[in-house]
């Protein structure tokens, strides 16, 4: 199965639009989780295994396990094998480079870490992308429109064609990469924006962090990305609210619960008139 | 020593303004050579070795690391070290990611590497690019202009305003980060280019990939380097036809070959009268 199916897949059976990040700091941990790489596996299969009824997709963030060095690259690897057993896995690595190595970081998500998707970069244009959407084993999120601040200073600029970049970036790859494995990543700070996306690309799906911590309003966002015939075409990702619900001992239950409400809020989107 | 003086140091040393970039790829091992990490390291140490004596600064390549998997990256930590006991070290990963992620790319490069400098993508803002610019132990190359084709596709779009985009991107990061820790990626395909930066970032160091295989010319590149007092402020980094120089037993030797032959050009740029 591709990542789309594996998708709608558990989008079915758990009637959700969750994706779960995994953005293990060390400095965060629990009681009664060592700050080690050690604990963090612990922590994050528990993670995993308390937010699976709730969860779609799982989204490790390569940073937070490079940070810990050869040992997070290890766990790495077993955490994507273990959320597989359950829910697809996208890497966030916002990866973007020329071709020849582009294409090696095609070959370490796709081939070497085995996840389903994985997110990268457009600003060095159509080429610097070909190699991850070459890949028929694999899906890729293009940055769209990011969550941050920061995403006034370049995505957002006004073009003498009177376009806004992003829209412009997406109109762009539209007619080069007709294909159906790729999708946009768009912040749900920015609702306006994942709707002129979602005009742009009336089919893809979208994944939406921002959530959470940085405040995005859910309903909202849900909304937006619904597609042509009017179904919801998104995945809403939280990382800290999740991870760090609780201090405690309790922090795989609590996590649960925090995704518990999340879904219920989704669900709620999904059919407004209370079914 | 931080970056800047480092690599001073190694110019001075040297008379040379070569990066030699490390991309190990294990379809292209010389005779002799295992296409394995192992063999990828005697590869890898025996360039180095030969080409001490004409580089000042290595440039290994996250990708073709990452994509040998956990040996790939306990090979990554060994040769930065081995590199670092003659030249500085650039680690070329193109980071790019908002501010808590930023912060753990950068805790992997200048903590968990100890490289000395890194590369990074400006598509997410200036705040995305804080927590590296804030770190005083590390050296910042932003991509300015790459040397691609597709740089036409974001990098070079004119704005409303009549800018070229890489060059709004230039302005607005000197203006917000005064702090000299900081430089532009420059693709030697785009001499115009390469000037219209130098004219936004005065003094500044400049990473000028593109020599070599994909074509840019070296003299008129490193010529478009010079800052405000008419030295030249810039490195020329080559890769594949450093390191693919033979196929056979004397690709080290080979290598050290190509690089005399360029840091030869680099010296007549640099007295064009003769001396």
């Amino acid at each position: 199965m591709n990542f789309q199916d594996k998708l709608s897949h558990s989008i079915q059976k758990n009637q959700s639009y969750l994706c779960v990040g995994l953005d293990p700091d060390l400095s965060r941990m629990p009681q009664g989780i060592t700050p080690t790489p050690v604990g963090v596996r612990e922590f994050l299969f528990q993670i995993v295994k308390a937010t699976t009824p709730f969860a779609v997709v799982y989204k490790p963030n390569l940073a937070f396990f490079l940070a810990m060095g050869l040992e997070g690259l290890r766990l790495l690897g077993e955490l994507v094998d273990y959320c597989q057993e359950r829910h697809p896995v996208i890497l966030d690595a916002k990866f973007g480079d020329i071709g020849n190595t582009a294409r090696k970081y095609a070959e370490f998500a796709f081939q070497i870490l085995k996840a389903d998707a994985l997110t990268v970069n457009p600003y060095l244009g159509s080429d610097s992308l070909s190699p991850f959407l070459e890949d028929p084993k694999g899906y890729t999120f293009i940055l769209g429109i990011t969550s941050n601040p920061g995403a006034a200073d370049l995505q957002k600029q006004i073009l003498a064609n009177q376009k806004v970049l992003f829209t412009h970036v997406g109109q762009l790859l539209e007619s080069k990469f007709p294909s159906e494995n790729w999708g946009w990543v768009a912040g749900a700070t920015q609702v306006d924006e994942i709707r002129a996306l979602r005009s742009v690309s009336q089919n893809r799906w979208l994944l939406i962090p921002g959530v959470g911590e940085q405040k995005g309003d859910l309903a909202a966002a849900l909304n937006a990305t619904r597609d042509a015939t009017g179904k919801i075409c998104g995945i809403i990702n939280v990382s800290r609210s999740v991870l760090y619900a609780s201090s405690g001992k309790d922090f795989a239950e609590r996590a649960a619960g925090v995704c518990c409400q999340l879904v219920e809020k989704m669900r709620r989107v999904e059919a407004p008139d209370g079914r």
